[in-house]
């Protein structure tokens, strides 16, 4: 029997009890599950993703490596933010980090009853293809978006991804999500990084210079490693 | 100053708070807002829209004619349900019908807020494009769904007018739902009907045999009129 794809595009649409039995992929391309996985790539040990800010500076107080980010900032407790580049082999390597964002991180805790649960990037997406059609489990893509809005570079990384499960033979979709997603996907995919130029992240990113990480947020095949969910930690698959 | 477009995919992400100044459109094309404007045009003085079946059910005893159906079919106690066909003159002509749906009419009431309650379809997309232009106020594209889920009719449309309204150049866009609307819109603009033809709705239209209106809920130009709220109910802005 086919799998079914299905695609969310905020946090405020997400219906647990339908992905029960589903791998769900986290998607936050800019910039929270592109850190994740440089995190991972740069030898990361463990990162213990927090919904709220407090917790995360309850961490801190605790000796905990802490990046911590909202509307892009740093936090002023934190060690630091979420762009990718501050994942350092140096900083990050054999380390346990404690991670809190403005959308990534929240729907992890969302997704938390799912099967299994993967962050997925651009920096992954092969490995990420070829491990989740590998799971027998129906996909739910679901995307952070911005504040509990819809985003386009999170629905044009869980566009590109439908397509190719799809082309497996092992996935079907009736969702509209996952077909719009497929359709914006199609459009962007010659160049991702002019489709997004138009999009509000990339705006709001170059206002506060945040946007010298968007070429590598949107290069493929950085890494093999697919990091998931093991009792509330992200951990590394290859690990 | 350019007003601005934003479009709303679901009940569940709209901002009640962001909308108070603008004109927002109802967007339930499969078939509240179809059913709507026909009624409209076959000469119904006033729509009473409810959201929950109890209330549509003690209007239905106070002797009101009710249109009401959930998930496609007529409730038992109504008049007819949400087949635009069902609205014709010698029912509808000169009278008040009290009207409830699956999605479309909840979302009247969530945007009771706003400063101009108007409701949108294919069937009057020309004089409700010329009015609109003519507000000087912000838009808010509001899309009905499926039971909080994105849908693909609504969406093509809000794309549709947001593509025109831009064209005008009185408005712009930082919304990254309404970027991908107009995207959609353009893939779906030559043959809307072929397009759908995907969608999640039009197969449980299909399953029911409930998609012989799917021909006219997509044809343009049928009226001129257009339906907005005045104290809690629907009337013709041409009546």
């Amino acid at each position: 029997m086919l799998r079914k794809i299905d695609t969310c595009f905020s946090p405020a649409l997400y219906e647990p009890e339908q992905h029960k039995g589903s791998v769900v992929i986290i998607i936050d391309i800019l910039r929270a599950s592109s850190a994740i996985c440089t995190a991972f790539a740069n030898g990361a040990a463990e990162i213990i993703p927090v919904s709220g800010i407090d917790e995360a500076r309850d961490y801190k107080n605790r000796g905990y490596l802490v990046a911590a980010e909202r509307d892009g900032y740093v936090l002023d407790f934190a060690d630091f933010g979420n762009s990718p580049f501050n994942f350092t082999f140096e900083k990050v390597s054999g380390k346990t980090i404690v991670y809190s964002t403005t959308n990534g991180t929240g729907i992890i805790k969302l997704a938390s009853d799912a099967a299994i649960i993967a962050v997925g990037s651009f920096l992954n997406i092969k490995a990420l293809l070829t491990w989740t059609g590998n799971q027998d489990k129906d996909v739910m893509l679901f995307c952070a978006g911005w504040k509990n809005r819809f985003n386009l570079e999170d629905t044009i990384f869980a566009g590109a991804l439908a397509s190719e499960l799809i082309k497996t033979g092992k996935y079907s979709t009736i969702c509209d999500s996952t077909l719009a997603a497929i359709d914006l996907w199609k459009l962007a995919e010659n160049d991702p990084r002019a489709y997004i130029e138009k999009s509000a992240q990339r705006s709001r990113l170059r206002e506060k210079k945040l946007d010298d990480c968007i070429d590598f947020c949107l290069s493929t095949g950085f890494t093999e490693i697919i990091p998931v969910l093991k009792n509330n930690s992200l951990v590394s698959l290859n690990y």
